[in-house]
């Protein structure tokens, strides 16, 4: 059969191309920036989802969902919020296509339907949003909401890559209302934590926790919290971020209640995403050249049966036993009955679309009591006794969660460094890119500069570094604590 | 406590809106026709979403995603779909703001950022989905692909009600492809009785099944089948439909097969979608003067303990063992522990909001051993044994999804009219608007100059309506069958 992928260490931006196109995560489409999530992926983002859901309701958030489109004069409100993504918005200025009277067959925006006042589609909801919490907000003890929503957002990027950056992408947003800043804060903090949990129990992702600088923060926060995951490629991609927006948007559009000392104060807020770009930081953490590797966690399918070398009376008695006393185990299994390919091609494509376990059934076999069962993780296959195959295989899911993660974290370390000299640091940002630890001088200049000659950035202050007296890598200045430096996606 | 919901005999509309907007179900934006569909309005559409999703898993459907724009030479590419839709289309011209130099602080579409072509926020998927299907077709083996959406959709509508119609709006909307006329009628009317399933079974609502006449066919269908329910004043609503397209849509995008004879063939689709406005239909079918009301199987909440007259720690212990054993039946239990409001207050709240089962706990119940059990639909309350709660609960909730249905079925016989002459017709849709059958001459003259004199349309073709000869109700000639007329939604 035809293998279609590049190696990671010959060209590793074709390497992720080639497992997003070829696993059937997504597929380019005819809008400039916009993929289709093909079956695939999309599996994937449910499991995503659900998960991520859960953990929102378990700690008491609500779904709800707001309008697509904010009026430009919402967008607006917020000027630090609307200044950040002016630059990247669709704009809806017509609502009508009438016949072109000069090519017939072909329609054109009708100028007699234009719109007084532009619709922006929504890059983010805090307008949206913020506009509709002053009507639900008079006191203390309309406080807090805590809402969440699934949408789709646009944001009109000049360069995009599949999953990693779109013009639409799939997120949750956060947003919730709260009568103190501490309680706000406490907020943001627990969604971070959230965040972290799922990258690292369910993505097998380890991150780095800090706060952003202020260079970097979210247009019209006052504080943000993000993760930071390392790629096979020793760059760091931002996998989640939690804002602390004090009384920014409130201020903005008026969103004022009655403490419970009767006195009127302006709300507090936090807000929170997640987007499909996690999609795009599953594939660069743990796959291989023969495809996509997925932690059992969110892997749509665990387990493959593949009859040797196909179906057979025995063969599918014997699979589906196994199958459905694995399916009572909650394990999501699929027993491949195709008859129109032979085992090889469907070991390659199970391995391409990053099927964790894979059971091979074969007659020879079942004589002797056992199949065999190959790990996508590391390759190893094994004989496995009939008998012990669900107790087995339900171990090896967890050994392969854990092994990912694990791997993950030594990649990480091994591509960590902590750095003193300048020069050691342009030579590490150009030769083998990883996650530095340096001293900085807390200005923006100096992240300017050290970004305009390395391309690294300052991915967070991490929440875990002691204050530790040090010189500024680059100006030299004092420092009280290292922060990380990285290239990023 | 201030009730603000205007009864259904004085004014419907008004009814209407105010259960909408009391009960939580969704508020007004400021976007022109757009709402903010509130928390509990959200979690009647995850349930509503769940189970419909899980019926499509389960007939061999997967989901995907697709782009939100569609760019507008795509978007013409299947005329009759195009002409259908032009005049609703939300248009997307400039993909960047700038400041406004004549008005500091405030933006504008950026003249420089005019896109060549515009995009077209989705209608309908039909067009950007069958220009990606011709690269994944190429033979029969491709097909079927059996794939749905579950996305958001804009049509530009001039009269707006929240959920019934309104400019932006969620649902779902399946799109299959397939090698031959046969199999794609079948799939139009496997999911034509999917939607007919969830209507009854989960929605408490009966439909009349049929197929739509040529005139009220979706723009580029050769065939569509839908499901009509009769809302609370005689009106039909249109639920669900399940379209054919025959070849029309791989015509328009070039998207051909090699079939099992190795002869080049064009592909055959189906669509098929539900939106948010099943919420409406809910709404009108089941609710009264005192609020919405739910059937048990889409409730969010199923059941609430209210502490009579409030929190005492006996009352807590036993809502606490109610509430817990019923959830382990798969119950969705809540206990209002709340203080600052009286059971009556809270009594209102939860009628108004449509919880099917209100269990009142108070001391002076609990030394005889009993609490006392409301049904929302009836009004009724009963004392029932602690011993016995459980399971009368998990009755009760089937009595009610009954009785909903039956309720609703009873509404529609009693206002269901066989009528055979044309002053009768009139009368009816003057003074009683219902359903009634009468005779058709089967011509688009005849349907559109009845809708003219009486804003009656044909709902549908029934399924089961017999053949019968007959005359046309308005024009007297020869017809064969009766068909379904109705004001609607």
């Amino acid at each position: 059969m035809a293998k279609a992928i590049s190696s990671r260490s010959e060209d590793y931006s074709q390497w992720y191309n080639d497992i997003v196109y070829r696993a059937g995560l997504a597929d380019q489409s005819a809008v400039r920036g916009c993929m289709v999530i093909k079956p695939h992926g999309y599996a994937l983002w449910e499991n995503i989802r659900d998960i991520l859901d859960k953990m929102f309701k378990e700690t008491g958030h609500v779904n709800a969902y707001f309008p697509l489109f904010v009026p430009k004069n919402l967008f607006e409100a917020e000027e630090k919020n609307a200044e950040g993504f002016a630059k990247e918005c669709a704009v809806v200025t017509h609502y009508r296509l009438k016949n072109n009277p000069e090519h017939p067959g072909k329609l054109m925006a009708d100028p007699e339907a234009k719109l007084d006042e532009e619709l922006v589609v929504r890059p983010t909801s805090e307008a949206i949003i913020w506009n509709t919490y002053r009507d639900w907000i008079q006191s203390y003890r309309d406080l807090p909401i805590l809402i969440n929503q699934w949408a789709n957002v646009v944001r009109w990027e000049m360069r995009t890559r599949p999953f990693l950056r779109t013009t639409e992408f799939l997120w949750q947003e956060g947003h919730t209302a709260h009568a103190s800043k501490e309680e706000a804060m406490q907020e943001a903090a627990k969604m971070h934590e959230i965040y972290t949990r799922f990258a690292e129990d369910y993505m097998a992702m380890p991150v780095i926790k800090g706060a952003k600088t202020e260079n970097e923060r979210f247009a019209g926060a006052d504080e943000t919290f993000t993760i930071e995951a390392m790629m096979q490629d020793g760059k760091a991609l931002q996998a989640g971020t939690s804002h602390y927006l004090g009384q920014n948007f409130a201020i903005a559009f008026n969103v004022k209640f009655l403490n419970e000392l009767n006195k009127e104060e302006f709300v507090y807020a936090t807000s929170w995403g997640v987007s499909t770009r996690l999609i795009g930081a599953l594939v660069m953490s743990h796959s291989d050249d023969d495809g996509l590797v997925l932690p059992p966690r969110l892997a749509p399918i665990q387990v493959v049966l593949v009859p040797i070398p196909k179906p057979d009376p025995v063969i599918n008695e014997l699979a589906h036993k196994i199958m459905n006393s694995l399916k009572t185990k909650g394990i999501k299994v699929v027993f491949d009955q195709d008859e129109k390919n032979r085992p090889g091609f469907k070991f390659a494509e199970y391995e391409l679309k990053g099927v964790p376990v894979r059971i091979g059934i074969g007659l020879r076999d079942i004589e002797q009591g056992v199949v065999e069962v190959a790990r996508r993780d590391t390759k190893e296959k094994k004989s496995v006794s009939i008998d012990e195959i669900d107790h087995y295989v339900i171990n090896l899911l967890d050994d392969i969660q854990n092994n990912l993660f694990s791997r993950a974290k030594k990649l990480r370390e091994d591509n960590t460094h902590i750095v003193d000299e300048w020069s050691e640091f342009e030579n590490i940002m150009e030769t083998k890119p990883g996650f530095i630890y340096a001293h900085w001088d807390g200005t923006t200049e100096t992240e300017l500069a050290i970004k305009e000659k390395t391309k690294a950035t300052i991915r967070c202050i991490p929440e875990d570094s002691k204050t530790e007296p040090g010189k500024c890598i680059f100006s030299g200045k004092p420092s009280s604590r290292r922060v990380l430096f990285a290239k990023a996606y």
